[in-house]
């Protein structure tokens, strides 16, 4: 028999999503894996019969805990360099993120400490992120280029995007987002030509980026912008996401459709006919709740989707605006904020997130799904949210390896 | 010279209460404790020519780093035993706290399974919380009973937090709370007059507690009732505490300032004529953003204290209703959640909660304080905050030895 990795006798196994919105838990179970996939999954009792702990090469004693998948962070904008501290500060005092930016601040900001950054400096904030999100149960994280806002600049941060990822056990599924603020000197229409003609057919010739992502918003770019700039993506091969309805309606969720988006993202404005749009459409909905708690605005209308039986991701948001790199706090305030069942926010974190990175193997522990899984420091699903302001993960194996303990 | 130990090289350190509501930082700073307290706080060029890093007995490097005051936690219920996760997934299928507590959940629950825990194991349940709190910066913590709700119960909690005090390193501060809900089997009047006439001089002669606090509330303990057992623990020297104002106004915050209470906590629904009671009266309040958080309810009106320039105190209600266990998490929701600054929100995590258990010496770090102090992993005040979902805590010192790093 070859070499296996045991997790045994947890007291719960998420092993994956349900029939319905949420995850199916299995009592009194233990997981094998073998060269990084899960082998099998179920009761202990027969399992350990086949796979005993003491032949295992590794075994982790998950006894009265909770397993579930490893956390998949499908929105992050996690590479960046600079301090936006003090724009924290002028929020809770009442300014709005539009005065900021009105001001020089809030992106623009990040795109002019990003560009003097190095390619170096910025896969070392980059990996020291990753870190973090690491002892909090992220085995996969999307990381979004757009504070470059120049063709150099793109490049280097996918550059810095790549080096992490290869020097990390976090996987790092790399986004073009160009498109993520109109640069200083430029206006939206000449800006998304210079995307469509250059940056676009630099990244693709480089192979630096999974998927192209757009900010599709009021005074940002619009609805036709959108579409073009993820059409010459998708003809260059990158996957189209669409950053929709944060702020304003004004056409993302049907340009999403058109395009045939793998994710919209926010979706705080939503309305019935833009989510019939995405549903219709396929595309996966990724609600931000860490997004709308830093800045105490409303929640996204998650029981909207959940009712129609549809499904929706989690992700942090991750940016200097919001200083956020746990899941587990996601599915918290997927919970508290968002009133989804604890089953539907794990669903959120791990099963429903791989499916908005296009990874549908991921976010499980059935047979044959890459063997990235937590061990939590508590015994069943509803406590991960239950535990508001703590870490509930002890142990993280990335592909069947202990990588956190 | 005595021996030293010194926390040298920080960026900030947070020395106390500023002139208004907020918090005193000195930039480029170290702090020298003897014997447990703070001997000198100041520049580091300056400190270090008097207290070489090389003669110091113990050194902590704080280079680039934020020292504030240990956290002081001064309300918790985190003396509890059994399961009440179920109850978490109930109320966000939109079930009320009022109809829990009406089909036999909420306090009475957790009531029967203390009833039955021994003294051994509610002080190891305790222990393990106060490990969690412990990493998470909380250096001193009050702790309520009021889970027994008859004499030897009450007496097995307290007996429990003296033994949880004696062997860990952060210090619990004892509040006898027998007036915490009306047993199943009495009635509010009866029970009060149980709780003068047997609990109160039973705790008083054990010397057990500290504080007295009664759950002044709709429905629970009236105004009067709330006066009465206040009264009789000020006569068996137990200093008043009130929980005040939760759901409904009824005349807590007066009671609070006719007894003289050292705070108020709560005070979710307080009016001007409240907060003028309890602000003439020097009643701390006490404002515990997790209990809204975790219930999904409007935060207090915090600004309604810190514009008339009386600072508020925080604290994490800690209890098997609001699983929250971090101050830093507290300050965040200090900020975001009620638009407190991130000094007040610092200050009220620190020396106003210090205030709130009649501990004025503690929350500072001030020639003579007590030497209770953290090392974060960011620089400056702001980013324990802006840090919305991550422990910044790295070390802990308690009167000037070091039990976390």
């Amino acid at each position: 028999m070859s070499e296996y990795t045991l997790v045994h006798d947890a007291a719960n196994v998420v092993v994956g999503p349900d029939d319905g919105t949420g995850v199916e838990t299995l009592g009194d179970a233990s997981v094998v894996t073998v060269d990084g996939r899960v082998a099998e999954v179920g009761p202990t009792e027969e399992l350990l019969r086949e796979y005993p702990v003491e032949n295992a090469e590794t075994a982790v004693d998950a006894s009265g805990r909770l397993v579930t998948p490893g956390f998949v962070d499908p929105h992050t904008h996690a590479l960046f360099a600079g301090d936006r501290t003090d724009e924290f500060e002028a929020k809770l005092r009442g300014t709005s993120y539009e005065e900021i930016l009105a001001e020089g601040g809030g992106i623009l900001r990040t795109v002019r400490a990003v560009r003097e950054a190095s390619v170096e400096e910025l896969a070392a904030n980059l990996r020291a992120h990753l870190d973090v999100m690491a002892e909090h149960g992220t085995t996969t994280v999307e990381v979004k280029s757009g504070y470059g806002l120049d063709t150099e600049t793109e490049l280097r941060m996918l550059a810095a995007i790549e080096r992490a990822h290869e020097s990390h056990a976090v996987d790092v599924v790399a986004t073009f987002m160009g498109a993520h603020a109109v640069p200083e000197d430029s206006d939206a229409e000449a800006y998304t030509e210079h995307v469509i003609d250059e940056q676009i057919p630099a990244v693709a010739e480089q192979g630096v980026a999974e998927f192209c992502d757009v900010f599709c918003e009021r005074d940002v770019f619009t609805a036709d912008q959108t579409r073009r700039i993820l059409r010459a993506g998708l003809e260059h091969g990158l996957k189209p996401k669409v950053h929709a309805d944060e702020f304003a309606r004004i056409g993302a969720t049907d340009a999403a459709a058109d395009v045939g988006a793998v994710s919209a993202d926010h979706l705080l404005q939503t309305d019935d006919a833009g989510r019939e749009a995405l549903v219709d459409a396929g595309v996966v909905p990724v609600l931000l709740p860490g997004t709308a708690f830093a800045l105490g605005e409303e929640y996204a209308d998650a029981g909207a989707f959940l009712d129609g039986e549809t499904s929706v991701a989690l992700a942090t948001d991750f940016n200097p605006n919001c200083y956020s790199r746990s899941m587990g706090f996601a599915v918290t305030l997927g919970c508290v904020g968002m009133r989804m069942t604890p089953g539907q926010s794990l669903r959120g974190a791990t099963h429903a997130a791989a499916r908005a990175l296009d990874r549908d193997d991921l976010g499980t522990l059935r047979e044959g799904a890459p063997a990235d899984l937590l061990v939590h420091a508590v015994s069943s699903p509803v406590e991960v949210p239950y535990t508001l302001d703590v870490n509930t993960v002890e142990t993280v194996l990335k592909s069947g390896v202990v990588v956190r303990e």
